[in-house]
């Protein structure tokens, strides 16, 4: 297939209509949040907050930025291991999230943020809104290097609105617990992500082979994508939980799993190698199971020991993932998987959503303490209707709920972008930047077919 | 022209000359603020302050910290999109940054923290130095691959005092508010480069033409910096504010504005190539210009509409500028701006400041509260002199001044940097690494003129 | 010599063996501080503690994160300079950090936060975590290229249980100030590193001398490492400093020593070029010397002027290092140091560890304030025992302890790995990446000895 690949007026026309549509929704909706609010100092007054440390700025900022940094150095990077896709790794992954990132501002807002009329919005919100973008860079990475940056617009639209929902079902209507997002964010993009690509399922897609593979440099790049995700985990899955002990307690549980997700790595990667050498990709990915592992439990009283033991299990099974259920998704469900968010996002999400369950069902004021406990799952102490099995219970409910959502809504986007006229490339010219890119003249030589099908189509 | 480039003696005695120098003029001068001072245990109890975190450093120092990385990771990786300078990007910036902190801490501290004839610093004075050194970061772009890392030096030495000499008329004469620098810094910084740059024109620059441009490797190299500072953007705007509400919103406005200056840089980027690709020029630097520009106002109740409207417009004039302007510059005025920060700092640095000029001009009680008011722009509730609209003359005022400032410094310092004795490289030599580096030998072959010019002058 | 460095069944055995320990041993005796556990909310009422914010982690969580960053992307990238070595540079840093931080987590636990028979960790934990597994980073420097990744866990396994030792010893027993780790890490770490690889010496070696360099990429990628950890550094040395004054000073004093380090570094390395070129290994790591010699002193009175001063001369002195001791060592002492940590770490520590007891022999109750003093050594007031001088004995002390626990401990270990049975690769493969890594087919063709030496052994 030839599609014509000159973005010249589709992209630019998508961007700006939709950054139109934003700065009205903006001069509409969205308003400062009474820290952020130059209000603050009578406000202070009224509610007798003595210190400006008081301020929720000071309790997330940090974590804030660690979020940020994940989100497009993390993911950014960690797909520039592909050897001719790094502008488009890096490049298209900071355009979806900073559209992302508004879009999701404004939808959370109406769900959780919505005052007389207006969102207002304060460090929490960004932290939101970025999170909320970690479930489409998810789920670019089963799609990556497969589409066009329209396609990429136009699914983070609606996979944002989507997320949106879907958070809004778990946390309000479930009451359920969720603070890293192994449902919400890592299950919900995994499953949303491999349901678009089986759809945009590319039988030639082999004509591109050659090119789906890394080089030298472009693994080592890919490696400051995976050591910031990994070293800013525990900010991911502290970042919205409550003040003290909770956001805390999250990041050494995020801490330890992730350690101990790091030695399993290594062993099945050499042990699954006839040389017993190790795999880059899954160094670059499997180790990063344990942060997701434990997205829903971190806050809780999981225990150390308890993380450690999810991230020994994930680092297994994540490599195990990439060793032989990609291959297996490929062959015989057509889910082209590039990245293989299924190991690193699908699998140890629903894992995720399973520890925080159980966890959530063995919760007792014991471990916790009784006001411990009713400060840990948000219940009024007096309310004797909340029990730790009922909450355990909403929270197995949350994985199905978000599986559904990704699936119905994976289907219907998968189908929109299948439509011939988002400037997709040809099968022959997937995984290569300068489709979409000026590459400078060392590169060009390399590039084998044809840039502009329209005028000169391809032959398979 | 064949200068001699060999430092030997020049670069380390100007090094060690100005670090002897530093040392004598930190141990006359500085001291460390009562925050830092062992005595504050003490001053603690005489002032009231229960506990510790009311420490200045718990409040600033995470931003320092995102500062840092800006201007040390985020100017230095920016700066090795081109292919054969990425020692020199990273390692001078870096030199030149390493002095400028000193120097400023010096400058600055006269100007701001001197009290009983010493200076005393605290993690807001190494904000603020980094800051200045920002504007030098931002000039050097202008003259990156052209001069020695002795003409760096000079030029940071010259550049720093006046900068501290801009700021205290702005921020202490004028009573200007410019916490993420729109005027101080960026204005200032840009437009000094330019004029040194104009000053140290180069006719025959075309003879290094083959080098001023990117590889692949390099470009996602400078990809780094762009992320870092893109994402720490935030930090740097509210690094100095007030506590509380103001460094929350100027977090959040430069959030705002960042994001949809992304979707305007691809837009054009797009639009103006014929074939609709994208050009990595454009993302790397365009996506940043919203950053500069909500400099002066994003403590300001600017609301995030505003600062999406702000970044709307400054993706699209950036872009435009590095189509248009830059080769404009070069050919009509000789202004030979290798990084087009005139795109990046020039343009936007001005729009920051009128921005931040109506923004001020329209500031009320009723958006601000009549306390808040008061708090934002620092003046005696009781004080019936203070008014909007002076104010706001009074920050379009530091723009002009800011300007006036960096044509004359800019025109003195060129003329210095022009005098040639700094071991300045050939016109053939520009944009080489191997001129003031050993470099590896899959290099070395690359090099194809005299490196030592004194022994074996080269012919144009 | 030729070993077998096909690890399919030892490696993976030993991480697996490893972990499970972890596992076990979390198990037992790895709970939650009371700041870390849920039980908090009560606690918090016991102790008359108001704030969500007085819980620890608001004071240390932002330089802890700095700290990971150091320890995972810093040292990491640091050694990425070789040219075929990256993959292991990073990876194998990963590896080992992973490792080490658990097992440093219950050795240091159970030195410092056991109680009633648990390890109650919180952040402050996960920072001397981190600080541990630093100094087996350092070793490793020295051994870089030469051993395999079995070889560097079992030195991580004896090393982390070393220094736990010998910093109980130091702080406890001694009662040594050393918050940065001039003594316990730095010295220690090179120490330990140098003797290992004085047992290891490899006569043969040159046999791999033509990969024990960099290539262009390869340097800037190590220049990624070099600034997070300089730009972080001011982190290390505060991070477990005391509240308040302290870690506002120690981050001050970092941030002088650092930036003065950088001139001399750039002024040498200049000087000892014969065409006054810069040298890439000088500005990687003689630029960090200024952090590791004030890593005792930064948290007391040193003054900004001592901070520029020790500065000053790590920079003079770490260059003459890498120039003219690190060839002298290799060549009479048979000591094969890969990064130079003799440089880096070695001398600066022990000139930090001077440069400690000096300024601990010098501290007064007029720089100081009576409980100024008092606070900064950690002494009663009431105490007419503790005397400066006493204080600076027992600093110097530490240096001695140190060195004798990195050399007595290091030929211990060093023996260990001496055994062939670890899958060290043969001389002719050092610094070699295919010998334990899948690389790409770009680099394959590159690799010219035998890859598997059990079944084609290679002639020397």
């Amino acid at each position: 297939m030839a599609w014509n690949t000159n973005l010249r007026w589709r992209l630019p026309l998508t961007c700006l209509l939709l950054q139109v549509a934003l700065v009205v929704l903006f001069g509409v909706f969205v308003r400062y949040s009474p820290d952020a609010d130059a209000h603050w100092i009578e406000y202070k007054k009224t509610r007798n907050v003595s210190s400006d440390l008081d301020n929720e700025f000071y309790y997330r900022y940090p974590s804030f930025q660690d979020v940020h940094v994940m989100i497009f150095v993390g993911f950014g990077f960690l797909m520039t291991f592909l050897q001719r896709y790094g502008y488009s790794s890096v490049g298209f992954n900071f355009l979806l999230a900073a559209f992302g990132i508004q879009w999701a501002l404004l939808m959370q807002g109406w769900f959780h943020s919505f005052e007389d009329g207006y969102i207002l919005i304060g460090v929490e919100n960004l932290i939101n809104a970025d999170f909320c973008v970690g479930s489409v860079c998810v789920a670019f990475g089963a799609i990556l290097g497969k589409v066009s940056p329209i396609q990429l617009l136009i699914m983070t639209l609606f996979q944002v609105t989507l997320f949106s929902v879907n958070e809004f079902i778990l946390l309000n209507l479930l009451a359920v617990k969720d603070a890293g997002g192994s449902m919400t964010i890592h299950t919900f993009g995994a499953y949303f992500g491999l349901t678009v690509t089986r759809i945009l399922y590319r039988p030639n897609l082999y004509q591109s082979k050659e090119r789906e593979s890394a080089v030298y440099q472009s693994d080592i790049f890919a490696m400051i994508g995976t050591l910031f995700l990994w070293m800013y985990w525990p900010s991911f899955n502290s970042a919205v939980s409550s003040h003290g002990d909770a956001q805390h307690r999250a990041a050494i549980n995020t801490y330890c799993s992730l350690a101990a997700c790091v030695l399993t790595t290594v062993a099945l990667s050499s042990a699954l190698n006839k040389k017993g050498k190790l795999d880059m990709v899954h160094i670059q990915n499997a180790t990063l199971a344990g942060g997701v592992a434990v997205g829903t439990a971190a806050e809780m009283m999981l225990m150390p020991y308890g993380s450690v033991i999810v991230g020994f299990f994930c680092g297994i099974i994540c490599t195990l993932g990439y060793v032989y259920l990609t291959p297996f998704l490929e062959s015989h469900l057509w889910i082209q998987d590039t990245c293989g968010i299924h190991n690193l996002h699908g699998i140890p999400g629903i894992i995720g959503g399973i520890v925080g369950a159980v966890t959530a069902a063995c919760a007792n004021s014991y471990t916790y303490g009784q006001q411990g406990l009713a400060h840990a799952f948000d219940f009024d102490v007096s309310n004797h209707e909340w029990s730790s099995s009922t909450q355990g219970g909403f929270q197995a409910a949350g994985i199905f709920v978000s599986l559904a959502m990704a699936l119905v809504g994976g289907t219907i986007v998968g189908l929109i972008l299948k439509l011939p006229i988002w400037g997709q490339p040809a099968d022959e010219n997937c995984f290569e930047d300068a489709i979409y890119w000026e590459v400078p003249e060392d590169q060009k030589d390399i590039v084998v077919h044809a840039e502009d099908p329209t005028l000169k189509p391809s032959e398979p």
